[in-house]
């Protein structure tokens, strides 16, 4: 049983291939080697997921029920449309904490609203790996 | 060869588990096993589907050309934004009825539609596992 | 005191002359005859009443109160516009099912929505008659 | 048994009391004696009613069918929300004229539809009483 | 002939027995002898009408006409739809007050507007009973 | 100096041709004959202008300033978007009057609406070539 | 300590001088002078502030906590945008009353809304400077 | 390594089986041969991928940079909410063409729009199986 | 008499010109050669008409009737609100298609519609100068 | 070759005869008299050209390439709609200045924006003919 | 008393440090000392005044009655949500001239509309500093 | 000169004593002592600084160029329409951070936007103080 699940939705899998201008040149595997890292500075464990199906993050997060004390999730497009994924976020009872590695203020119209924020702890948004650190840190306190 | 199809969308397979207050404490087991019984009452054979992919969804659905008389679906929340399934439900000649536990007109303004039903039949929505049951009575008739 | 209590809206009267590509052949009479029948099977007690007054509706619905066990209403065109009749529903404390004979998210965009389903237990569209049968063997069961 | 039923809807019967600068001067009872003397001219029996309720003027519609051979309606204010006239009217197999004494493009921005007027033969907006004799000599004619 | 006529719309004449969390627990009729028996401090006459009937509103504030030299009016649901109203209310030349026993602005999306206020001297809401007793000091004076 | 200037827009020199279900099956020139025909009973001279052309509608409406007592104007599909025809029957001042063919209340949502019938006296709308015979009847009155 | 703290906003100190068709010609000094008579009769002490700020209005609101009984808030135009005094009124355990001298639904359409009006008691529009008359008289009450 | 890799999305596998009036009576299998044969005649190699799974099309989308010259997409439903599909376009570095059977601008309004033809060299909709055809003609040339 | 009208709206004759980023620095006339050679190719004749006037198009449109087999048609900007060239497209009897030059889909937001492609056979957009050689491929076909 | 172009749009030949409260008395000639008289002044010289017609605008447009240092523009009512006249300011390589005798601001609300102004270097608008002088003065200076 | 009270809002203050593609490299102190040169030419005194908080603009505004001619204001970002310093413009009875430095409509959507300009005289926008030198030669002028 | 400069909003001094269901009951100055403590532990020089007036926080942001390295902010409900707060973080140049103590995507409709947070690196919004901490990590390092 880990401590934290990390779910990457969509296109996150390219990371460092991909629109470096807005994502930066990091790469996935640099990226979750750096995560790891710092987990293990904070003496969690953590397990990272990515998927581009909407209905595997939705099972992913259902069977995290009982088997990890909190979630970070980056629901990649899916935060702007992806109802499901909120509905399974409400389903089980761990906190979550949404991130998203660009600033989606800062982006298209269509990107500047979240479906899925509004049934987790919070938003982290715009800091690029940096927002999975932040959001390791503050993810496994109880919710006040 | 089934007489009905039941599809049942994303985080229904939590039934019980999540959100009591809204879906009440039946599991989705009992649910399966309760639907099963007044099929039974009503000779009717059943098969029932589960799953939180869209995709998987419109597969099922594609499938049960030939082989069932009507299907009964519960989109979950693909209800708000599944064309995909709609028009899976184009696709094939079988009658559809659409059925939610919840109500849907009493919940966030974001689940009071739906782009599915208007391709079914009908919808019986508000009633818990009994919405299931008065689609069973209904859903295989002929359309009229 | 009846057991149900049926409000028919709007044009309902003229069922069976009225856009019977819509609405089917069915006289209002026979209509009545049916769900009558249908009731006695059940060992149901039911009035039914039709008007095309909102005001009137509003005032059988008010009093209903302590002489119904339920109330199946179908507003036919106040669905969509009659919150004095949303208001009267939530007056009273009975529980309520809305029934539609055609399925109104088949239909122009003005009827894909409810004012008063949000106050009722659920809502049943789409199955002709059939929306009241259902209704009835749902109606009465306390709201769960 | 009229040629044609003239329908008049709410505050129609102040007319000459209520808003001249919009309306004219003209009172209820002359722009009755009015139409009633163009209508002789033309050879039309014509029956007018007024209702400032909802209910009454769908009641009218409805009984309107096989006495009458046209309708013209001015369905003051309902025209902005009035669907359940609208079904009245889709209801019987009569020919309708809507009419409007005022110009209701040059009104106020809610005003400027009409949610009546798609299942009438056409709309005469503007002319004060001539938009009732216009009608007279149009509305009987069969639709083409 | 009165000083002032209240006009009560739908379902207020059920006050204390619905939704008390929201309208109190005064009944209608101890709210109507409260309203009189302030008025009397007033030395004014007051006649008090409720009905449920949209028509019915209209042709009692086409009666009022001088009859009485103002109008305190709660239209209650029709508030938001009664076009109607609002043109019965423009059509006679009396000085009317809007009230309303909650706040509007507090409660649902839907109900946070007014069709009629607009044609009104002004608009009360929020204080319960109160609300009509501060009409009732508003209401007969000349409008400035 | 004619009595009255008919100004037909764009697509309506070939009536008869287009879309007949919806426009009938009279030609363009069988339509001026007739309104001559019409108009000459009524002892109005008429010109006829057609073109599909913003510009050249506008330039006609400006040089009608004098010369003519009324103006009939079916506008097409600039009806719905042609602010500039609007401005120039306001520049001049000559009552004019809107008329449609067809019911463009029965029509695709973005011709229910017009641009240019507020700063006209009125609109006849659906009843085909009478809708030009009854403005005729109408048009050169003064407005009242 | 007084009993009531009314807060007018931006422009109201121009009373008399402003827009006289819509506010009168009553000056912002005898309105004050008119409301301490008035409240002396009620036996009520009243302190009044005007600002043209919204920071300063913010402060005055949270300065009276624990120092007022109650407060009258005439927001003028912030009651269209001014979301931090809607969270300043929340802030304090105080009941408040929202005022307007004018009719805000009988004006311009972005000034018939109040995003602060939801978290008062209720709102009274549009009477002059007896709208303040009235809030005093309600406004000390404990809400009901 | 192929030229072309085409890409259908959801329900398009069930062609000539679904919806023929709008999408012709040819077959999936038949149109798979039929441009093939076109290709062949180019002189280039194409990949056929179908799926109904959102997330397969993103995988297939990922895998093909760097194993084929151009991705013909036909997202099916997900054009028009499929933003994870956007994504994955713009992902890697290959020139896509969108083609869609239909014409997509004369259908239901909400098939009027897509969410992914923004991250295409252009769209092709209207022409059946040869929106492929010309699609492959144009797809492997350089963007210009 | 041409097989084929090709129809260029407003500022196209700037091609080469105008906004080379989008458009390309191909010449108009180089363009009119290139199709003609293509044209030539697939032995088709071509006739190629300009013009910036919404009424000159209208008109062009009316005149291809019974003198081509098929149009070919840029409405340039007319694309977004020239209904009139939609209604002169559905006014004749011959298949058109919609070209652009550029991805109207990756421009500005008011040009991601057409309101003239919904009466063509379909849309060819974002390809230059091949939209319209694919066009010519397409656009004398019959339509099925 | 003039300094300046100056291209007036639909209706403002017939200044000083039109709406003179909103456009003020001066004619047309003399504006022309007036802004010629003050370029002069400023030793610029300047052609002054009126159209009606969209295309003609957009032709005189492009014809401006080359032969003015700078374009100023009152698109009269083609300012709302004429994304074709913005094309044509864009594929020209001249600054543009857009005029408007009155404040757009200060009326109808679709008049309240502008299609055009955009690509334009700015838009001076409400000062009457004086807008055309400022125009003058700003111009012809290099754009900063 | 100065002829000319100039208002800028917020940030303007730092001009020539701020977003200089936008605004160009001129300081606010140069910006001042070349208005007052250009005022001084025209023989006209002018005070200018700058703050970011909207209650001191307000305060100026309301200030500026009877000790100045003309008011020319750059509300910066307040124009497009400070309705009170609309109120406050109209308040006092003097001509305004709203001025911006850029061309706003060719700015985010957010900034292509104005809440002040509509009781202004007029804007003049996307001139850099001479904006304000137009608005001062056109400003003290009395409105026509 | 401290490092970082911690900006907050309206009403933010009230907390622990307003809306404890939102906020904690932690109180603002425990904030800003657990802030410091913390930023202590860092290294890092932090002013804290909180106005309730929009106009203030604008002119202590244009102060911090040059002397803080980064900007924390909090714009409490002028996170929602301060547009003049957005521009004046754009215009100095300094990185920085919006925080929110609660998820403004689990609020009210009206609170789930941002119009500052999109020229911000990023938005950290939900965890109460903790929001507060995240940013001092993330702020002062340079953006990537």
């Amino acid at each position: 049983m880990s401590d934290v699940l990390i779910i990457n939705g969509p296109n996150l899998n390219l990371l460092g291939k991909r629109e470096k201008e807005i994502y930066g040149s990091l790469s996935y595997e640099e990226m979750e080697t750096l995560i790891q890292k710092e987990a293990k500075k904070m003496n969690l464990s953590v397990s990272i997921f990515q998927s581009n199906h909407e209905g595997e993050i939705i099972d992913r997060i259902q069977k995290a029920a009982g088997s990890v004390k909190a979630i970070i999730i980056n629901p990649g497009a899916y935060t702007h449309y992806g109802i499901s994924i909120r509905d399974a976020l409400t389903s089980i009872n761990l906190p979550a904490v949404e991130v998203h590695l660009s600033n989606i203020f800062a982006r298209e119209h269509f990107r500047q609203n979240s479906v899925t924020a509004g049934v987790c702890r919070g938003m982290i948004s715009g800091f690029g790996v940096e927002s999975y650190i932040l959001a390791l840190q503050i993810g496994i306190l109880p919710a006040h």
